[in-house]
């Protein structure tokens, strides 16, 4: 599994969410390095699954290319999207803050089960996307807390992922911070309370290791241990800035 | 369908086959003109088809890029693979006239069923490929004629395409000359003699538009018709080149 490299609102610390927003240079380079660290270790992959959204999707793409793995079907999906961030989408923190008030924006922050406010569906503009003309009725979220996100990403892994997975293939899967989240908390038995403070670095190759019960035996980010905790402090970091 | 842009190989004018040869600037601005001419023309897509070779895929993904349908699902199989030239892989039009005599050469460019010698299967990288693994027993080429070509596309246009398109679905298939050549061979019902003289320009949409039947009622070239046909004139002239 790989987050996707650091996107255009990611640096200027925007919720993001839904909005398509493509990588930036540092973004592709760390996309390029996943790629890279995944050849150099060995590993390959005959299939690859990622969301609707670019950064993750262009991300997957550099991994492909330095893998020399250009050749791989790609299923792409909703349910793998980020969080949806509701009316906070395009907000920075301090606008954010400016607008809802510090105290309300911890709660966000912290929560598993307290939404943002939701999009009104007019404002909505994934409503009109032909991406999304396959999602049923009333799966078209207008806002999400990480509980949501895990409900319908869950359904993904046991649908499609898993059978992938017990059927011998080698999955590469390009995702977002709580899509990832999300299955993390599945695959590893993490509570509501201690999800919400586990950040997903950008650009790092998450791997699981799963025994024939599909129980993950090991799990590990590949690459430079250190410069893995610095990347995962920023991250959470992030969340923190008032600017 | 789109033939992929310009490859090195086609630059240096050598058979390519199931070479892997990435595809030239001038091939990448080629599929980005692809693409733009598709927007502009308002196409859009549900789905993506392409085969197992990077000049393909990538053509696909600058058109993808383009678009902005990066979030299409990208399927991949050999079966929309070039044509497999054996022996001659790798070699230019002179090596080859060199090897071979001019009037064997002649022969092979102007057959639909007479295969240029096979590889020796020890001699066949893409036996011991990762992405050819699931070929059955028997499928790999070590040679092909056009007519061998068209022997393996047809299934897939049979079995995935045709039901695809049937369902409703808007199709893109970013491949190579030869296997476009099995396909407009059997939509247009060109006779083994024409086939041959047919000539798929690099990195230009054609369109096919269908009725219920699958019957195509309508088939064109996107874009500026004059450069077209120069474009395919040039391609006529590559096979001849003697250098």
């Amino acid at each position: 599994m790989i987050r996707h490299g650091q996107s255009l609102w990611n640096q200027e610390n925007r919720f993001t969410g839904w909005a398509d927003v493509d990588l930036t240079p540092q973004g592709i380079a760390e996309a390029q390095e996943a790629g890279r660290l995944l050849k150099e270790a060995g590993f390959t992959f005959d299939l690859a699954h990622t969301s609707l959204l670019k950064r993750a999707v262009r991300t997957l793409w550099h991994v492909q290319e330095t893998m020399d793995l250009m050749w791989l079907p790609v299923v792409t999906t909703w349910r793998l999207n980020e969080r949806h961030y509701g009316a906070l989408t395009g907000l920075n923190k301090a606008e954010t803050a400016a607008r809802y008030g510090e105290k309300q924006v911890l709660v966000w922050r912290r929560s598993y089960d307290v939404p943002p406010p939701a999009l009104k569906p007019e404002a909505n503009v994934s409503a009109g996307d032909a991406r999304y003309a396959g999602l049923a009725p009333g799966e078209m979220p207008l806002t999400e807390c990480l509980k949501d996100t895990v409900a319908r990403v869950l359904p993904y892994w046991h649908e499609t992922l898993a059978p992938a997975i017990r059927a011998g293939r080698r999955v590469v899967v390009s995702a977002h911070g709580n899509s990832m989240r999300a299955l993390i908390k599945y695959l590893d038995g993490i509570s509501d309370e201690d999800i919400v403070e586990l950040n997903v670095p950008n650009g790092v190759p998450l791997v699981y290791e799963f025994d024939d019960a599909l129980k993950p035996v090991r799990r590990y980010y590949l690459g430079d241990q250190a410069a893995i905790a610095a990347k995962m402090a920023a991250v959470a970091q992030q969340g923190k800035a008032k600017a």
